[in-house]
């Protein structure tokens, strides 16, 4: 094995793990575990949580690193393996293939490793609080222990980067419809139901929803690192208090809010007396905030009510959405017409597309970042769903196949959220067979008619059925939420056709925002996805109960050189016609050239 | 108010409810209930078990009944209503308004009297053991205690008939196709993935599923009352051992089947050694016999494995199957044809023509019971989804609107359900709309491909959504599984929209049959319902997983006087004609004459 491989964080990797044990030894700790993560379970963490990849060299976004005194073992998923094993190499780090037949899991790897009387540590803020209830009880069950007070990397980690602290705005009531006492008395009508006095939040997403506040500490997603902590007669956030814009604190002030630090949260839980009942969702807390609470009090583990409510949106950020969502389209639908007509016969790579976008979305009014990462996939990477084009490391696009792109912007007024897949040159049959099957299983579900009621697992085989029929599957869910101005993933609904006794599944509402994405992806030939965003509305009341519907917010041309109506029912082809009939009137005003708008009336052409 | 409306039951119950408060007071019970239950949860029950009955004077067949030593209180729901109001007239019993608002349940009723260190009573054999489970805890909550080892009714009841005890038979294997030891080897294996020892089985169609045997002591579902306990190395079955025919006994003792005495089941597993683990499913077990095992062994509570081994039918049962459901489905084509061309003619009455039908169905061979009470429902009577047609209280077939027969028959080789609804004159347009979208949706759940590990709420939608279209809905599931031989509602898998955290649904697996039977019920006007029994096989097996699809089991033709093309996709059209050639093919050797053959090819002519 040559060295040159090694890279310069591995170098660094074994004195850290000696240092870790030695720490360990000192605190009587036998298997130490370092999770993932931030006191917030986001899906995107900043520099300063990357506590395991400073402690393991391991760079991947997906890996849980554990310590016992000789072994060190780090999970990562399939995405990833070749990575970590470059990265682990001479680390002594043992690389294990998460959800891999006959690989352990972490919980059962600490769970075997600790013997009767030992102790297990963790920096319980960044577990999951019912992941670590569970992990205790197996603890517990061998007659070891568990102990969740111990940050020991931030020991080792001298020159660990501060918590990120961006600038926290409040958002006006012409963006919000409903000010911060409103969605308190809401919570407040919540805990009474549920018979408690108090109510500790900890989701980012949440919070932020109810403060209306937003900041810049996690990417793409502008939320601030807080918590929430409401009883029926106060409201205390713990914030970086320097971070607050004027303002922003003089929105909360007005509002009879306390601002405590951050970093007091679990000194002002502790010293507090609490009541008798309080609160809180396990699924969406960190088991270091939940274990000091549950010792102190009596915990209701509820799902945050705050989610619903966030879900469904006011008729204010509606009215902000479907503007938004107009003139996010018209930015991508004129990048589609420079891709089909110029870019693809360029020779122009997927990462200068992606940047091409990327500016043409920036220009809009009021858009201040991307909601995520473009996807800029050309032919055979397209196969992979989360595919990530590298300056360095990406394709050309050339004049034949298709090419999927899949992105969106953070708005003053909304979270967008698109993909569309075009041809840029000749495709083959299969394609336009795979590519109308997927847009037909988009359309019937955006264009059902449904009992309220139904959850998205009653609705997800419309949008799949028409490929099962032809023995494909996609292996993910066909829609998810979409936060205001907030994470582009959200719940609590969810379009998926996965049952399991333990999954909790949200009814439908007037209001949600939901995307609608099937797709094909065949490994090592091409990938398909169209993704609309739809917003639920009534369709009508009748004596057997009240209908709901979808409407369409995003609204860009379904490339028609994919179709072939031989895989379409009349009522299918009526669907497209319409779709497009309101893809033109509605994106026509943005286009700015002739040629613009003479390929827009064509790509919106109705078939017959 | 006048005497003379007072029947004679009437007359009665005052005494033995004062009858019943003695034995109360004698037993040191405040509040006694009498559910309507026998001790098998089953769907109809004995004579024997009419306790409630008996001794309140209703008759209907739901109904509860609580007494207090100063009241008592039947809840019932709005079926009854008007019934139990008039049979409960001078009782002293008030009725109950099951499910309205306000209207408190047995339990809440039962909790709300009782005082801290008094005394609930009732015979728990007759009450389920999850419902008896959640009833002691709230019981017990209060202070207050719960007995449940009194059939205080039975010492009141001097003429109480017998238990029943209809002759049992043992199937032959080329009725069921395994052996009763091949049955127990796969339960206990199931026991052992559970690390149980042991397991009781008290579900009726479960027992006789596991046994091969078949009795008569329910009515239109031919199982005999008893109990099953199985170990690592016994089988034992309680059972009214008279009842077993000699081979019955032969085939039970010849696989090594221990045989007690049906009322020995209690007895026995008190004197008995239990293993340290006992399975037990209490949703379908009584209360009785899972608080005795309960106070000694440790119980896995589970769904019986047996439900889901029943519910895949194997080869031999799905051959003998498809045989019976082509002959069933002769017997009611020609049954059709008669109202279609000559009954509704006649001014024949619903009752005289669910004899007519009863009748040429139990002539086919190897038919030897209804499945279940036919409904033989004329125009507005349709829209009552469990009308049952009276002999003095019946409406005549008029030659106008529409006819509906939903019936079923008992068979070697199978059980059977269907339903048909039928022109029998001039129809209006709307009920033409309406019954085309019942076809429709019919015809899509059955046309169906979907991916294995659906379960039947994905699919739900296919067979609802042409009718949400146009705001309407049908207020039951969409279908049931049937037993073979046995129960024709069964479980696990279901095909219903509702989402419940509570509700365990079942995946859906080759070898299952169930029922599509979507339809429109306008109170007051008409009802349209159209049932086929399906069998899932499988589609296709590709590198995105295995595909499952349905296979018509029911070939009856629909009437094509109530379709309107209209409102059908041309894949619709093309659904109901390649159905229609089913139909033909496999019933045209049933038709007897040049008329019948003559109108079953019409009736099943290819729509354009």
């Amino acid at each position: 094995m040559s060295t040159d491989n090694i890279n310069i964080l591995n170098e660094n990797v074994p004195s850290r793990i000696k240092t870790l044990r030695g720490l360990m030894q000192r605190e009587g700790i036998a298997v130490y575990l370092i999770p993932d993560s931030d006191f917030h379970d986001s899906e995107y963490i900043g520099d300063y949580f990357k506590c395991r990849e400073y402690m393991s060299g391991f760079t991947g976004s997906n890996g849980i690193l554990a310590v016992t005194m000789d072994e060190a073992v780090l999970w990562t998923d399939g995405r990833y393996f070749i990575q970590a094993e470059r990265e682990l190499r001479g680390s002594g780090i043992e690389m294990y293939r998460m959800g891999e037949e006959g690989v352990p899991t972490y919980s059962e790897y600490i769970v075997s490793k600790l013997r009767s009387g030992e102790t297990f540590g963790c920096d319980g803020r960044v577990l999951n609080a019912r992941t670590g209830k569970k992990l205790r009880e197996e603890i517990e069950e061998k007659g070891a222990f568990m102990r969740c007070d111990l940050d020991l990397t931030d020991e080792i980690w001298t020159d660990r980067p501060e918590l990120s602290s961006e600038p926290v705005i409040s958002l006006g009531f012409y963006l919000t419809g409903e000010s911060i006492t409103s969605k308190l008395k809401r919570i407040r009508v919540e805990m009474q139901k549920k018979k408690a006095e108090g109510f500790m939040l900890s989701s980012l997403d949440d919070i932020m929803w109810t403060t209306n506040l937003r900041g810049g500490d996690i990417e793409y997603s502008p939320v601030a690192l807080s918590y929430l902590y409401v009883t029926l007669t106060e409201c205390v956030i713990f914030i970086n208090i320097e971070a607050l814009t004027d303002a922003a604190r003089n929105s909360l002030v007005s509002e009879g809010i306390i601002i405590r630090p951050y970093g007091d949260v679990l000194d002002f839980m502790s010293g507090r007396e609490l009541p008798a009942k309080l609160m809180i969702d396990s699924r969406r807390s960190n088991y270091g905030i939940y274990s000091l609470l549950e010792s102190r009090t009596k915990l209701v583990d509820i799902t945050n009510p705050t989610e619903m409510m966030e879900a469904c949106k006011n008729d204010t950020e509606i009215g902000m959405i479907r503007d938004v969502y107009t003139r996010d389209s018209a930015a991508l639908t004129r990048f589609l017409y420079l891709m089909k007509t110029q870019y693809a016969n360029q020779g122009m790579d997927e990462y200068t597309a992606a940047l091409k976008l990327d500016g043409m979305r920036l220009e809009n009014e009021g858009c201040y970042d991307l909601s995520f990462e473009t996807i800029s996939a050309y032919g055979s990477n397209a196969a992979m769903m989360h595919y990530s084009a590298d300056k360095d490391n990406c394709s050309v696009i050339r004049p034949e196949g298709m090419y999927l792109v899949d992105s969106g912007g953070q708005y003053d007024g909304g979270t967008t959220d698109v993909t569309r897949t075009i041809a840029v040159g000749p495709v083959t049959d299969e394609m336009k067979k795979s590519f109308t099957l997927v847009c037909v299983g988009m359309l019937r579900l955006a264009g059902a008619v449904f009992l309220s009621g139904c959850t998205g697992r009653s609705l997800d085989v419309l949008a799949r059925e028409p490929l099962w029929r032809f023995g494909s599957d996609y292996k993910c869910g066909t829609g998810h939420g979409v936060g205001y101005m907030l994470g582009v993933h959200t719940g609590p609904q969810r379009i998926s056709p996965k049952y399991s006794e333990d999954i909790r599944e949200a009814v439908l509402k007037p209001g949600m925002i939901v995307s609608d994405e099937p797709g094909v992806y065949i490994k090592g030939e091409y990938g398909i996805r169209t993704e609309n965003i739809l917003e639920i509305v009534e369709d009508q009341k009748t004596t057997d109960g009240t209908f709901l519907r979808f409407e369409h917010l995003t609204w860009v041309p379904i490339d028609l050189d994919l179709i072939d109506t031989d895989y379409m029912e009349p009522s299918d082809i009526e669907l497209l016609n319409e779709y497009h009939e309101g893809v033109y009137e509605k994106i026509i005003p943005y286009m700015q050239t002739e040629e613009e708008r003479d390929w827009l009336f064509e790509a919106t052409r109705p078939l017959l």
